[in-house]
């Protein structure tokens, strides 16, 4: 088995080595797994893990029935080392104290924020939504005092089909169930389509919040190596959809947390027919997907035809998490997940959706939206140019399409506990890498939160972050 | 079967008619299981079953190794027909459609609103909680924009704390997790403490809402005989406990839904003895506690020193249903219910735990439940004389002692469902008997909200519903 591994990782460096020095280059076919295995005396298994691997570090392009082909644009810097060793096996989740103990500093006071990722409450239009909602409480009191329908406040639902009418596959009002933020969506979603003791793909690294989530409703996870540019490894999550290993699949297509990443379109539509053609379900977490940089970018739901698509989104990272406002389009199962919604909490609150349904109509939501995305941008690029100012040689670092968190990928000897605990004895926030994996990954990995401008007292927190790791570095 | 089943109601009755003559007067001691099962040549179990029924009508107590005696103050009126065969055994519960059915009328405008048991807008302080948020708008909305934390808002926790110093065993501010409304802390107490599967003792009649929640949580419901005056039939439920039947009880111990009783002070703590004897955890639902007429009366979880009660309460009956704010004293079920809590919704809203914060604090919910419960005895008052001037005889009515629910017993042929059809038809909404059971029971019953004044519309509306039902009687 280490023997194995150990080939393993051996081989897909030499292929790499082989396209990073052009001998096959951009567009090339590369032998077959039988030839590759005869030449390398492996197993073919061990062929197809390398193929994986390579697929998920973007050196190559897989294309069923026709073979394998070098990537279009391959990547220059070395791989990402986490996703080294996929053996595809679901593992019991078990880190909602591990992440309770790294959160925790987040409610401590005169600390840098570069945990939780979070736009700061200093770019966002607090004062606006604020003042809706006075209005909300003056001119509509009667219904913010009121239960709501379960299935929410139609003036809110119709604004959020609007928003969908671009999509091959629009998603109707009355599709729709309003909940407590995301992560009741989620939580729905994830008892509505798998049982206890199912197993879940999901991305790697991926939403620790998602993990977490697994843990506690006894579903164990199956890490799919993930692509810091193109997402999810479908050839990976093929396998695991042929082996029926997995239950549902969890994940996000755009401006994913942490890596950042928008999957490209025709990846999105790969993924919704691999969904259909083996009947199972995606939860798609979206919540970050208003975030992307370039502007609007489609969820995978948007070319789900057949309703096996339970997407789930929220306000909490675009304009207030205080509101607790969430929402999802739960395709097929909509009618179960109505119900477990119904008993969970009834309905949500109508105050926040009266307001959400002003900022939305009145068009507000669409033009905060493009100074945010720009502020994020910037900030993205400032926390990225500090970053490599400070850290220490052999540092890479993701570039983030979308949303505010930054993967850094720190020399591999490097456990970013360490680097945790001692940058909260210096009141600096960071999140390690490990607790966005089941399994033992990422540890020389951490996350940045790029929520926040990127002033003096920023940078002075990241340059220390980095004289810290350098010291780790060379002990 | 059916012969004992006969048995049963026939040597109930003679017991009954020998209590209601005087033959057996208040405080008199009835003969043992033993004499009587010889004395009408029956099993043991059959007076055993004869001996639950007489003690949740109210016309006999019994007390653990003393014998049976005949209450203090036994019923005048006949038994209510509903409750006249436990077999004690638990059922699928699946009426969510049909429940979903009887409520839609609700959302209809130009109704008379006596379906859902609510207090109307009209007696509530709108206003005053409206200006509550708009200061909280005003000087906190940075915390209101924010997450909170997971357990709550410490404000907040702190003063539901101190409702319950005057507790035995108070709930200190730390036991505390806020919710989305009292049904998230049942739905979470049930996933909690529950599996699939699994059975759950529950009054009957009960809150739909209760049924609902097993029902879609795939839990099956075992329905304990339950007394208009004194609750919980606790001879039924030690039996279900001593047969190691359920896993849980869900029951409400003040104001109970629909029959509107508060259990007295003994039978309260008897219950929490029970409980901890069995080791079964006990589900409060209080949601109507703050509404009982004779003012503050204490949960069963008062007496909870080991932690077996999991208390939850809301403010929605009492000042607000939309702003879906409630919580849950989980007692030694702490951990794991604060973990289901954190992944099914994160945390709950800040604004509304500031804006209860801030009423708490000044004394202005004290005063206000003064005035509340003072107009909520009124109207329930007020509906009774109105239902006894127009319903046909045969009807009897219980005498809540709190919340806004009216429990009437129509003549045993009459189908309320028909009622309801009818009603409707007319602009008027009730709730039919049926769906406060799994099983088929209470079918000649219907509940009557109380919850706004009785002006000469709902006079009106009641004297119609008593005319329709004078017709069905007669048929």
């Amino acid at each position: 088995m280490a023997h194995e591994h150990y080939l393993y990782e051996s081989i897909s460096e030499q292929l790499r080595q082989h396209i990073r020095t052009g001998s096959y280059s951009a567009g090339e076919r590369l032998p077959s797994v039988r030839q590759l295995s005869q030449l390398f005396s492996v197993s073919v298994n061990t062929v197809v893990q390398c193929f994986r691997q390579l697929e998920a570090d973007g050196y190559i392009e897989i294309r069923p029935r026709s073979g394998v082909f070098v990537h279009a644009t391959p990547p220059g810097q070395p791989p990402s080392s986490n996703i080294l060793s996929f053996p595809l096996l679901p593992v019991e989740v078990s880190l909602s104290e591990d992440i309770l103990h790294f959160m925790e500093p987040h409610v401590e006071e005169d600390l840098v924020r570069l945990g939780i990722a979070l736009p700061a409450c200093d770019i966002m239009p607090i004062d606006r939504v604020m003042r809706t909602l006075r209005e909300v409480t003056r001119n509509h009191a009667r219904q913010a005092w009121d239960y709501c329908h379960p299935h929410g406040l139609e003036a809110f639902t119709h604004q959020l089909s609007h928003r969908s009418l671009k999509y091959p596959a629009p998603i109707k009002h009355g599709d729709i169930v309003v909940t407590n933020g995301a992560m009741e969506a989620i939580e729905l979603a994830l008892r509505t389509v798998t049982r206890r003791g199912d197993t879940v793909a999901v991305e790697t690294p991926t939403y620790y919040g998602s993990l977490v989530a697994l843990d506690v409703l006894r579903r164990r996870a199956l890490e799919i190596p993930t692509h810091g540019r193109d997402g999810l490894c479908l050839y990976s999550l093929e396998q695991a959809f042929k082996r029926g290993q997995v239950a549902a699949c969890l994940m996000s297509a755009n401006a994913q947390n942490p890596l950042g990443f928008c999957m490209p379109e025709a990846r999105k539509q790969r993924l919704v027919e691999l969904a259909s053609h083996y009947d199972i379900p995606i939860i798609e977490n979206d919540v970050w997907g208003d975030t992307c940089f370039a502007g609007d970018s489609l969820p995978a739901k948007a070319w789900d035809q057949e309703g096996l698509v339970i997407y789930c989104s929220s306000f909490s990272k675009t304009l207030m998490p205080g509101m607790r406002l969430g929402w999802v389009a739960p395709g097929r199962f909509h009618k179960r997940l109505r119900e477990l919604k119904q008993i969970s909490s009834i309905t949500t609150a109508s105050a926040p959706q009266l307001v959400m349904a002003r900022l939305l109509e009145s068009g507000f939501y669409a033009r905060h939206l493009e100074r945010l995305r720009q502020e994020l941008a910037q900030q993205s690029n400032a926390m990225s140019q500090a970053v490599a100012a400070s850290f220490p040689p052999g540092t890479h670092i993701t570039q983030p399409a979308g949303g505010c968190a930054l993967w850094i990928g720190l020399p591999q000897h490097i456990d970013s506990r360490l680097l945790f605990t001692q940058a909260i004895n210096e009141r600096i926030h960071i999140f390690p890498g490990n607790v966005f994996s089941a399994g033992p990954r990422h540890f020389n990995y951490l996350r940045l939160n790029t929520g926040q401008p990127v002033d003096s007292n920023v940078k002075q927190a990241v340059y220390r972050l980095g004289e810290l790791a350098g010291q780790l570095s060379t002990h």
